[in-house]
């Protein structure tokens, strides 16, 4: 029997790779993916989820060592992780590596960040150590995927634990047999279903990876071992939480074929896949305007994960909503909006949208790609507008330039730390590029 | 389609049910568990694995809430519960529920104990919160083995996180819905695989259950959602982690049928499987006296699952050891010992032992009871012994007395307190009998 090593080559890798080795286009993309994490974070801050998780968290906080973003708090590196996980994916908004669905910067940036905090790091270091762990992530989850995620893994929480402790454990210099035994710890937290989907679970499961795979690294730091085994064991990660393993995907290229670069950044604050419809729907009020008011049925033809996804038709929450392709057409033909105020408690009780909810309908159909969406609207009248959109903007093809993430990031900070502090900290984002001035996190 | 309801209902029956309808016999067997669970956590808190995780915990810990058992330190109850969940564990020495051999009280005990220390808590109450985390614990473990052990979790770590969440729910009186969260979030971190055996991870998971409970318990408490049918969703916990679901496991004869009467306790400190041997073993010690030294051959007849889980033939550590049939014969034969001494790093390497190990065969026969074994001794001069267990020491057919759960308390606990401190504890731990003195843990 050929003994596959997966596990120890790709610590190997993690703890060795120059960071001057990693190509230009790959940084670019790994501070684009910083920058749209800060913003997702500081506008999801407030979010009533992280109120209820910080009631809970301050019982057992540690010391004061990293910042709670948007808050005036600062916690033990591994509670704010978890915070800041949380913050960072409430609101939907954040960003999604599309071979996978994982969102690839809430579990790695979160852990980084924080233990960023804790010891002296420059910026470039951090930047490197965010790209690599989401390189791991996605990797990991390239291996597994779709299977895993079909079987009902919430793959940003089972993936995401593995880029937070290779994240960390670069952060930390741990040796080859050291970060061995961090994956191997982080296979063994891997966690989260996809029942949790609409409720305050989801975003706790990019926290908890980023908490747990942070922890991970500190243990293995302190010599905690593990199997050196943790992903292809027979009884390991990938043969354990899914039917397949393709560990081509985790070796192969490794520092020539880069994951990181083909993150992708949300428009819109909701599931993914109901994007193609917002967009649609956001160019029919357009042309309509407020005849949107006099729509007597709207007709979508979706990719068959829409209504797997997000077919909840009558939610009762804003994270409920998140998950109803209904709503999010609704309001965008009624109110324009696929940001976060879409999908609050309140615009999911008004009225207007009540009712348009009530006549949408959604068709699967083979045929219609992820990022791609039919539209047929009848009017009160009779008559019908259609629209076909081929791919769907933020998708791979139609990807938000540096000026469209520089503008959801002021979209989502300002309402939070005004406008003098958000352009204060997007300098001090930005800065992060290779180039850029050397940050200090302490 | 019929919704079958499980969590809800599940939860409800943790926050209502009347401690005094909990039968006397259910009770003592409760009492059983704590003292041993204490014993095995003295015992064990010693060991290096702790060290290394103390190491790593005393970076981020919180406020002095609760008591690392045997050492003298406190910390935060979350990773009080941590801790003490590996040190009664590490051993493997501890209790087992043998229809699932789920390891109860790991996960359970040391949850409830470090929260009982935040809060006034009487010894009377704090026995029922951990009977019922180990009747859920338990149930849920019913209704997915074989399958979910099969597939390679860890069952301790899987089903061990409800268990501390219905404990700590139940101590800090959480209402029905928030209990039906507490068990949801306590789902969606449900983890721990089966190839971290014979690491330092197979304590982790119990502690990490523990405190991963012990955590949904007080998120639920401060209004933090999940999904209400964490348990039973198309994708939640036992479809996700499991292909087989019995819900009448769960549910059928609550308050009536108790999995914690059933709990048994380990005589010997190594996976229970092995316990037939080492019971056989011994007993051919006895009968051979120093003519052990001159014994040619071994072979085991045993249960396919002694060959599965402890098939080591060249055990390199002490936690390896513990699965090693092999190990565990020749430490047995030779050194008259299957207690934490017969599996230490000094063991592995002696001489004579690493000699009689490779002299011992096993073979996997289906008529052989889990807890039977049969052993053929051949002796250098052609002599043969045998000898047929039929049921080992610590079974349920030949349950620890309550005097030799007393002993085996002494023998762990006296090395670690002295003999003094060791009788104070035990007398403690005694006390939480029902009648016994109420017993305030703050």
């Amino acid at each position: 029997m050929t003994i596959i090593e997966v596990t120890r080559p790709l610590a190997r890798w993690i703890v060795s790779l120059p960071a001057a080795s990693i190509p230009e286009p790959v940084k670019q993309e790994g501070v684009r993916t910083l920058v749209n994490w800060l913003g997702c974070a500081i506008g999801g801050s407030p979010h009533e989820t992280l109120d209820r998780a910080l009631d809970a968290v301050k019982l057992f906080a540690g010391p004061a060592q990293a910042t709670v973003i948007g808050r005036t708090v600062r916690t033990d590196a591994l509670h704010t992780a978890l915070l800041n996980g949380i913050s960072s994916h409430v609101l939907d908004y954040d960003d999604t590596h599309l071979k996978t669905i994982i969102h690839p910067a809430g579990p790695v940036a979160s852990a980084a960040f924080a233990v960023a905090e804790m010891m002296p790091v420059s910026g470039a270091d951090l930047l490197t150590a965010v790209i690599l762990g989401m390189e791991v992530e996605c990797r990991i989850g390239n291996a597994v995927y779709p299977d895993h995620y079909d079987r009902g893994w919430h793959i940003t929480g089972t993936a995401g634990v593995f880029g937070a402790a290779a994240a960390v454990g670069r952060l930390l210099g741990l040796d080859e047999r050291r970060m061995t035994w961090a994956l191997g710890i982080a296979a063994t937290q891997s966690s989260g279903v996809r029942e949790m989907f609409g409720t305050m679970c989801k975003s706790f499961h990019p926290g908890r990876a980023a908490q747990n795979g942070a922890f991970a690294a500190f243990l293995a730091q302190a010599g905690f071992d593990s199997s050196e085994r943790g992903i292809e064991a027979p009884r390991g990660f990938a043969n354990v939480l899914s039917t397949k393993q393709d560990y081509g995907e985790i070796l192969d290229g490794l520092g020539e074929r880069w994951e990181t670069a083909l993150n992708t950044y949300k428009p819109f604050a909701c599931g993914i896949v109901i994007h193609p419809a917002i967009d649609g729907c956001l160019h029919i009020r357009g042309e309509l305007g407020e005849a949107v008011r006099d729509i007597e049925k709207v007709e979508l033809t979706t990719h068959s994960l829409v209504l797997e996804l997000t077919g909840k038709t009558a939610p009762k929450t804003g994270l409920e909503s998140k998950f109803s392709v209904y709503h999010a057409a609704a309001t965008a033909l009624l109110r324009g909006d696929g940001s976060p105020t879409a999908f609050t408690d309140e615009m999911v009780l008004a009225p207007d949208i009540v009712v348009l909810r009530g006549r949408i309908i959604a068709n699967a159909d083979k045929s219609i790609a992820e990022d791609s969406v039919g539209i047929a609207v009848t009017m009160n009248d009779g008559r019908r507008i259609e629209r076909f959109v081929r791919h769907a903007i933020g998708s791979s093809e139609r990807p938000l330039s540096n000026a469209e993430l520089d503008a959801k990031f002021r979209r989502s900070s300002e309402p939070v730390l005004g406008v003098m502090a958000t352009e204060a900290v997007l300098k001090m984002a930005l800065e992060l590029r290779p180039g850029g001035a050397r940050l200090r996190w302490h």
